[in-house]
């Protein structure tokens, strides 16, 4: 069965499913994985799949030739209107369209609105019903992307010396992922010295490294058209005795958060388990974010492992285990592997030294 | 004044304007342009600009640390329940709010109407009234991105080798730009050899350059929070004839688009120029994408210089100059510039040699 078929499958009481880009970087790789396309940039292109699963795309002339790569019927427009008419033409008759809410835009929602009278209906749950397990090939590609942030993160002490600053060890982590095979980042890698790792999603500065400083690098390759993530926190020289201990409590909270992680499983439970370890010891109230997140094509995606969340692990899903310790002024432990879902648990798909690495 | 104040100033008729990130790639640069951040991820964040131009921005805790170096009064929710509590407050008695519809999801208009019961109004216009022309600032650090480019640029020629494959190029290149001191990818590059480089947006494969082929290279690096655009063109060993006398007549038409630039004049002059000398060569039709765009912290933004924009060039707007010509099965020739708009005329803020170059 087609993608676009699984996705109308799930979708159920809607009469077509528009998929919409806008302008880089609002660009939905749910077009790429309905269209099976591995090229183009598609800016205001759209995707359509119908009541009984087929699927068309509409785009303008500059990505003509590489839509006629994909999948689906293929649909060139030269103006605005045109486009508005081939949609029109596309969903005549829908009395209700199902869209993504978080990524179709207000104007596209208003627009197609407009152009249809339908009624819109979220369906962002009912596509990463589909999305969030993986089939065989996505996996692959994964466990592909997962090796080249591997090899790379083994590398990471060889990579620091002293008075190395943040940018360029963010830089040096790049190269290495596309040395050892990757296609670019899966997102901007995170490189945190020192009291600078105390903040979870801090930007690379000219900072340089210190004594004593903990060296916090979350970074992820892309292969293909896929992502993986990983962190590793190093030490530059022995640190304060606190981020010592921190590492000890973050490394027994993932093991204990994967422990949870299996088939038919509240996603939540990890997040529960590796906050229990990390709120008992004397660092309570220092993990000030979920446990993991599911990732694929995107980088976040579905299912979400915090804890509010309703979601049910599967077996096929890929998911972030990265409990973190944050300490202001000081600096932040955090570690993180990517996870598949299995029948009888989770298989890490990164793999590094996690033991406690002071360089 | 603040950037939220010169924003709110332009949209006039309402009583606040909503800045909202949703997921990542989902992010909206102006939340970082008016809380002047340079750091942070602030998925699910919103800023909010009151009519008084004062600036309050709501995030997670995740973000706490590096929301209070930014501008703006710091809101800080653990629950989804407390944001939407926030945001009741902040915009309490607000009749009419202000979004940018391609950059606000429809969840979250959704979700702002029912919150307020106010309506939206799309302020998209307004808002890059004030975005598309650069303060100094902001032009400094363009310029910078744009050395990184040209120089990089500049070994292109010694850095193809017979054999090397379009994703082995993009990484030299993307290494080359870290070297010269680049912050990463504007956006993901672009190398197309041979018959690939007729795909304007094509994606880098394992394709190895034959004697020959155009090696089309498109790519730009970001310095600090801005990015650059460039494109270069060279040839692996003499060509098909064909694609030599399309470099020449690609060449005049960026010459002649260049010279309608100048503060006060409508983009779109540009455009109609280029198109003039590709039209009337024997290539007439095989430009099929527009002149340029507009660029600064998002690689495409306000103005275009399209066939049909109403946009006027305004002194300190940042524009690529990229006209191209596509030949299906044989290549595609394009040369790229980013140019800054001035009082009198256009200055190429990147530089490299032009000229027709045969490896």
């Amino acid at each position: 069965m087609t993608r676009a078929r699984r996705i109308m499958k799930k979708c159920g009481k809607v009469d077509a499913v528009v998929i919409s880009n806008g302008t880089s970087p609002y660009l939905d790789p749910l077009f790429w994985y309905v269209s099976e396309q591995t090229s183009g940039t598609f800016e205001g292109s759209l995707a359509i799949i119908s009541k009984d699963g087929s699927l068309d795309i509409i785009t303008g002339t500059l990505e003509e030739t590489t839509a006629r790569k994909g999948l689906g019927n293929v649909h060139i427009y030269e103006t605005r209107d045109e486009r508005s008419q081939i949609l029109m033409d596309l969903l005549a008759g829908c009395g209700r369209i199902g869209v993504s809410a978080p990524r179709t835009s207000y104007g596209v929602s208003e627009h197609l609105k407009k152009l249809t009278g339908a009624e819109l209906a979220d369906v962002t749950e009912n596509i990463s019903g589909v999305t969030a397990v993986k089939d065989r090939k996505e996996i692959a590609e994964i466990r592909k992307a997962c090796s080249v942030s591997s090899k790379t993160a083994s590398r990471i002490p060889d990579m620091i010396r002293g008075g190395i600053t943040e940018k360029k060890m963010a830089w040096l982590i790049d190269s290495e992922m596309r040395a050892n095979g990757g296609d670019g980042n899966a997102f901007d890698t995170i490189t945190a010295f020192g009291p600078n790792s105390a903040e979870p999603h801090h930007s690379p500065t000219e900072y340089k490294i210190k004594k004593g400083d903990a060296a916090l690098c979350d970074f992820g390759s892309k292969y293909g058209m896929y992502c993986s993530d990983l962190t590793r926190t190093v030490f530059f020289g022995e640190p304060d005795d606190v981020l010592g201990r921190a590492y000890e409590v973050v490394l027994k909270a993932k093991e204990a958060g994967m422990n949870e992680m299996c088939d038919g499983v509240p996603a939540k439970n990890a997040d529960a388990a590796a906050r229990n370890v990390i709120d008992g010891s004397e660092f309570k109230g220092r993990f000030i974010h979920s446990f993991g997140h599911g990732l694929g094509m995107n980088i976040h995606e579905s299912p979400s492992a915090s804890v509010r969340s309703e979601d049910i692990l599967r077996k096929g899903m890929v998911v972030s285990a990265e409990p973190g310790i944050y300490i202001p002024g000081i600096g932040g432990v955090r570690i993180e592997d990517t996870v598949l879902i299995t029948k009888n648990g989770a298989e890490a798909l990164t793999e590094f030294d996690e033991s406690y690495t002071v360089i």
